[in-house]
């Protein structure tokens, strides 16, 4: 079976990627499962129910999140019944929503998906491994079919992470930085690892946010509001194939859309 | 003429995957001038004399440093004398070394290569966009061939640093993450730039450290003595064409080379 | 000459805590000059107009800044005209508003007053201590009495700033924790040291916020409006004694005025 | 009942202030348990076997750590078998050492001493909030006489967790910053609150560190190696008066002796 993985989707222009080129996509690369980063879906900023339903009717079959998982408040009123929406598993006890769910696919496939946040540099939150590990434990006994998005800001932090994981799950796949790294590589247990995926939003922005304003910011060392940049986008996905019965990954491709990578069917 | 750039040369690994493939790298690329990153060369920590020079002579015409740069306490008998190095520029007035070196070639082709250091997550120095620019003021009256070793954590501050100098210089090429970005592009007005470009060393440590380790540090939250990760290495690279006259860029390629990418002449 | 130094106004209690005790502080210690921290004045974010007046009107004849400088961005209509005001002077260059600034007392005494702030957990500013020694420098040359407001979040950066400046000015005192501390003293060359003031606002509130929300956000990890906190208000200031010719303090007095630290005439 | 509790002792200077004052204080204030932070008693850089005994020969009942607590690796020799020692509380499962002891005193009086680390600007440990309250009401069960060591940086987490725990211990008292503040407090249900008792060690030093090595690091952003300040000490502690039956305190008073606030038995 195939995971395809799309990286932070952000603000209007990634949602227009999203429409645009997942569906092209899916027909070349024909993915058992589509899993997408949404943190970043509305405006930049969290997600709301409508970007959700959008996003599930265009071809994702479940989202993952991040730190910015409540900046939208709407999402307190749809998380608990979002069953196809994971956020990131080690918040405390008692938050809203879940970092595990399962996709049933066709042929009885089962697919954990879990959604994890590291800790340097990012706001503290529940232990990052012991929270992972106990989560990849319980999902083992479904399937050994495990996607995993590591949300964080520190290549470290992934690769641990990543390497801790090696041999227990399918895929350890970075988001956050919102730029794709170069290393993704199949761990010696069998485990699918790649830094980043990359964001899929502005081209010219950086990270996604104005530049002028972004400039600003660091020229000037004074608050600024940050909007989306406007102009051409990118999409970033990586695709990774695994074994439906061992759930090991064979193979893991990047995927890179913009004016400098054009897309072919 | 064409810059290779190789990232963050990373302990006895690091040292010998240079020493094995940069000569192959220069008889296959032939590149004008050769730049290593080196501040990780020694022990993982800094840089000593002998080392300095053995890079020199293995095909490194000019070395950049980073955070590391005064890790080993050697290089304050030795930085004012190497006339092949510079450190990150935004170190406070005062400080031994510099971050500006002119290269001057075959030809009469002359090079500047700057060192700057972002403080996001890092510790404070003087503001890296205003340091880095009159630096490139002051080159430009000599050259337009300029480039720049990025040195920082944060997607955000080396995006923001290479759009910002887009059209002034040649290249902006970050360090620092030990992990090589898939994002490079030539910008609108003709600067080449590339997030990171990676670290050479180690290829199954985490960010060439022990994974033991790092695993942990992560796991216990106690202290942990870092040591560089055994077996086998990877070198990190990038290739950038730019026009002698006008010192834009016209094309960056990059290199990576490990057990997944074997090097092919 | 006497110094009265009141610490972070915090919002409508802060303001409100002036109004009623500023007029008696200033009968009860006659102070020759008086110095209000204002970077929380409007609702704990930022100054107005308004409230920049009304502190002036209830007996301030300056007012110092921190990292909520620019908070509510009526600050930048009326900085460049706000004669008793400081900010920060480690902005970068080009900044509105200034550092350094002078009050003329009867007797033709001088005061200069300067604001500078820390790096150390907080965001990425100019070299404090060259900044604050070329404005020292500058100082002196109209006058040997000189107030500092180090807006700082570590003790050792205060403590480093303290000792560093001791013999070349007044006083160095510190504010943004919002929690007094109980180590003022005389250095050795003169220069009359606290590493903080204190927050004047809601006393049972947590550094002014309303306790219910800051408990959830570090309950929760969940972003978090912050509103002052309701209830009876905390007024913390230091009287510092200073020599009219050579600028040497002589006696630092903390002053606490909350339910648990009634005033007297 | 009372109890004494002495900040940070550091290096030399510190556990010689403790040898020569705690008995001093101890006739004078005749506690009934004393409790004393010993994170930097060998060499600033946490703990031996031998400083451990000489504290307690000297008049300790129970020491308390810190983010220091690791430093010096013969802690690990002898943690488990130190009853009368505790770590932070929240360091990760499987940590040797424990965070929760209980003193047995005269008359049969239970103290339960409990040491906490804050993770703001600190590094990610298990959530303070929720680890506290079960040990809080594990110790419940045997004795209401609970003292709490918060080991925090910032003034915010550290009030969040005394007022979070109003009522339901004697005493929450902050250490690490290393300098007195002075907001000591009974909160409204029956709690002693201090933000931070402050440092026992070199009075002239930058939080007990060499001056000259502090200020020359905030001057060069460069490495610099750490030693202990010489010259005169400080002892910074705090005594709380708690009512043997419900573990209400009724008093709390800081304690600071230096060469400005002289000891009169
Ligand atoms: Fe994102
Ligand atoms: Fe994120
Ligand atoms: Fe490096
Ligand atoms: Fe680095
Ligand atoms: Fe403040
Ligand atoms: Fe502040
Ligand atoms: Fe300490
Ligand atoms: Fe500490």
């Amino acid at each position: 079976m195939k995971i395809l993985f799309v990286g932070d989707v952000y603000g209007r222009t990634g949602r227009q990627m999203i429409q645009d080129y997942l569906p092209k996509l899916k027909s070349k690369f024909n993915p058992t499962a589509t899993i997408v980063n949404a943190e970043n879906a509305a405006h930049g900023k969290g997600l709301t129910k409508k970007i959700y339903r959008q996003l599930l009717e265009v071809g994702a079959d479940m989202l993952t999140m991040g730190n910015h998982t409540w900046d939208n408040r709407e999402i307190f009123e749809f998380i608990d019944d979002a069953k196809q929406l994971v956020r990131p598993a080690n918040f405390p006890a008692g938050t809203p929503g879940t970092g595990l769910r399962f996709l049933t696919l066709p042929h009885n496939i089962q697919v954990a998906v879990i959604n994890i946040q590291g800790r340097v540099f990012l706001p503290p939150l529940d232990d990052p491994f012991s929270t992972v590990k106990q989560l990849v434990d319980e999902a083992r006994k479904k399937t050994p079919i495990i996607f995993i998005d590591v949300h964080a800001e520190t290549t470290s932090e992934k690769l641990a992470l990543g390497w801790y994981l090696d041999g227990t799950v399918s895929a350890v796949v970075g988001t956050h930085t919102h730029v794709q790294t170069a290393d993704e590589r199949i761990f010696p247990q069998g485990t699918a690892y790649l830094t980043d995926v990359g964001m899929t939003g502005p081209y010219n922005g950086i990270i996604g946010v104005q530049r002028a304003s972004v400039t600003k910011r660091f020229l000037t060392s004074m608050p600024v509001r940050f909007e989306s940049e406007e102009g051409p986008g990118q999409l970033s996905a990586v695709l990774i194939h695994v074994n439906d019965k061992t759930g090991k990954a064979s193979k893991i491709e990047r995927i890179l859309i913009n004016d400098d990578h054009l897309f072919f069917d």
